[in-house]
């Protein structure tokens, strides 16, 4: 398998072709830990909240800054599918971008260590897993076969060991692990000790819960599906930004036959936010996730969707006509899911979304 | 959640609900190396080949042994339905077996050590794996969320954090890694030192390559499923025997609701077969699998189909209509597979099979 040496060239550092996109209320004190392995790279930081605020942001470090005024003056009246006072924000980052990778992170996420006490160049890890393709249509015992060492095992289809594009890489977090505030609340000292050395494909057909924290993505293959929806400031629900945009996406990708690959790269989550603020965010969502859930798992898209816009236009669609009864905040979404699509060809050059 | 702590207590050993099955040919002497671990089961050795050789077994293990003669005089007319010649004939055993669960491992498997060194007792992490559930329909990205230190993350349905029973648990290999004859050919120098530590559900409608070498499951729940096929002997075909059990056992967990879990335990595979030996042996089966793959991706059961036994006898049926034009072994297997339920609701008491 040719894909199995890829490991052992260097990784192509794509220092032309990434940017690192930061949402943030406070001063990027964070980036220095993370400064050898991100200085390279040009950030886009996305300041939510109090727009007079000033964000400081460490030395040597190349960024452009977006706070709420920039997003209403360069968006207009779309900047309304933009969402504010929550990190859902960041995904104005992917809209600005010129690039054709995206890494977004938290800055509350460090540097983590691997068990012989490297300090894990997690941009690295993502790049390799968004350089190797998916294997989405059939699932590899011994996780991801394009990794060093690794391969396709006995009684699986030749055929499909070329695998398809990936578009996402999803990492994960030592310390402080996603949890919901219910879980949170019922274990409050567990901590993620655990190292999986493992990158794996998510099948076909299969859903998962997509976390923002530590997150990559092709943004040539699925950006305009990238949409965190509205939450925060003015809506009936928050933390679900993410998990909004993974059920989209891995809708579409699995749709378009693009990858999504989770497992490593691992961050360090320092701390948990409060469970007691977590649960009155989340507490519609954990109602409404159950039907949305089976919503996505049974949603079709035609074969005239060819692209990632006509995809979520029409995803946009079928959230009106069957998520609009569960409540008339996705009617909302389902508008702003449009608003975003809009503003994504706006500021990207039209592509096709008058095919429709 | 409860299945969070299940961990902590001490695993139950299962001594008189499990069975350990072992297809060879030759002396046991790898059982000295498991004698820790498998001491206080039964065994169940399947002598293939020579009924006439005398396999030796280390003093100390409670055992019985099938060679050739004792299938053909216990199943008569239908032992035809028992490959010879190949480690397809374990399934024999599971035939015979009274208990709830088995364990089936090769003669060349030995004891794996984890990263600090400390020997793996596999079975006792199978039992773990199997006695707690499985979690098919939505994946979680800590992976087996009932582990010590794990649980479900942010954006998990609640609904679904329940689980469903776990039917299969398919343990991986350090060492001599699983591959086929042309990668082994590719790649002779390769060996498996990535230890991940891992256990996932294998997705509701995804199907993977199950291997026969160290693999646990729940008799009761699935063993009517578990048939090995016609290998090796007078066949057209060796080294799919546990393919073919993994893809039908597959389809059938995921219509009867069912968990299928791989990753931990590792054992240490001690030596690689012989690549050509295996290359003439697989040379049908890698181009058959090719239709296979997308027939059992299709394969759809009815709702008539509610045991194990329903569900087999539909799909014996689908092979024949569907996989008989690619070779008329496909005929043969599926007459095999019904053979197979026969004789184990012959031996097993006859629970439905007249309702077909």
């Amino acid at each position: 398998m040719a894909g199995a040496l890829l490991d052992v060239k260097p990784t192509p550092i794509l220092k032309e072709e990434l940017d690192i996109v930061i949402p943030t209320i406070r001063n990027l004190d964070f980036l220095d830990m993370w400064r050898p392995f991100f200085e390279p790279y040009h950030l886009i930081i996305v300041q939510d909240g109090d727009p007079s605020r000033t964000i400081k942001v460490p030395d040597g470090f190349n960024y452009e800054l977006y706070n709420r005024n920039d997003i209403n003056r360069i968006l207009g009246p779309k900047a309304s599918c933009i969402s504010f006072k929550d990190s859902a924000c960041r995904c104005f980052g992917y809209l600005v971008s010129k690039k054709k990778y995206i890494f977004t992170i938290d800055d509350d996420c460090f540097v983590a260590k691997d068990p012989s006490g490297k300090e894990i160049n997690a941009l690295e890890q993502h790049i390799k897993n968004l350089l190797n393709p998916s294997t989405p249509l059939f699932f590899n015992t011994l996780y991801d076969p394009y990794r060093e060492g690794a391969d396709f095992v006995r009684g699986y289809p030749f055929s499909l060991r070329e695998g398809v594009p990936t578009a996402v890489s999803h990492g994960l977090w030592l310390n402080i692990p996603d949890y919901d505030a219910p879980t949170q609340l019922a274990k409050p000292l567990e901590r993620n000790t655990r190292f999986v050395d493992a990158v794996l494909t998510i099948p076909k057909g299969t859903l998962f819960p997509m976390c923002g924290m530590n997150l990559a993505f092709n943004r040539e293959l699925i950006g305009p599906a990238m949409y965190f929806g509205l939450m925060g400031d003015g809506q009936p629900i928050g933390r679900y930004d993410d998990m909004w945009a993974g059920w989209c996406m891995k809708v579409i990708c699995d749709h378009l036959g693009y990858g999504v690959k989770t497992g490593l790269p691992y961050i360090w989550h320092s701390k948990a936010s409060n469970p007691f603020v977590n649960l009155k965010k989340e507490y519609n969502g954990i109602f409404w996730q159950e039907e949305l859930i089976p919503f996505f798992q049974s949603a079709v898209l035609t074969k005239e969707c060819t692209t990632v816009q006509q995809c979520y236009i029409e995803l946009s669609k079928q959230v009106k006509a069957k998520l609009g009864k569960i409540d008339p905040y996705f009617l909302k979404l389902a508008d702003a899911m449009v608003t975003w699509v809009e503003a994504w060809d706006e500021l990207n050059g039209k592509v096709d979304v008058d095919q429709q």
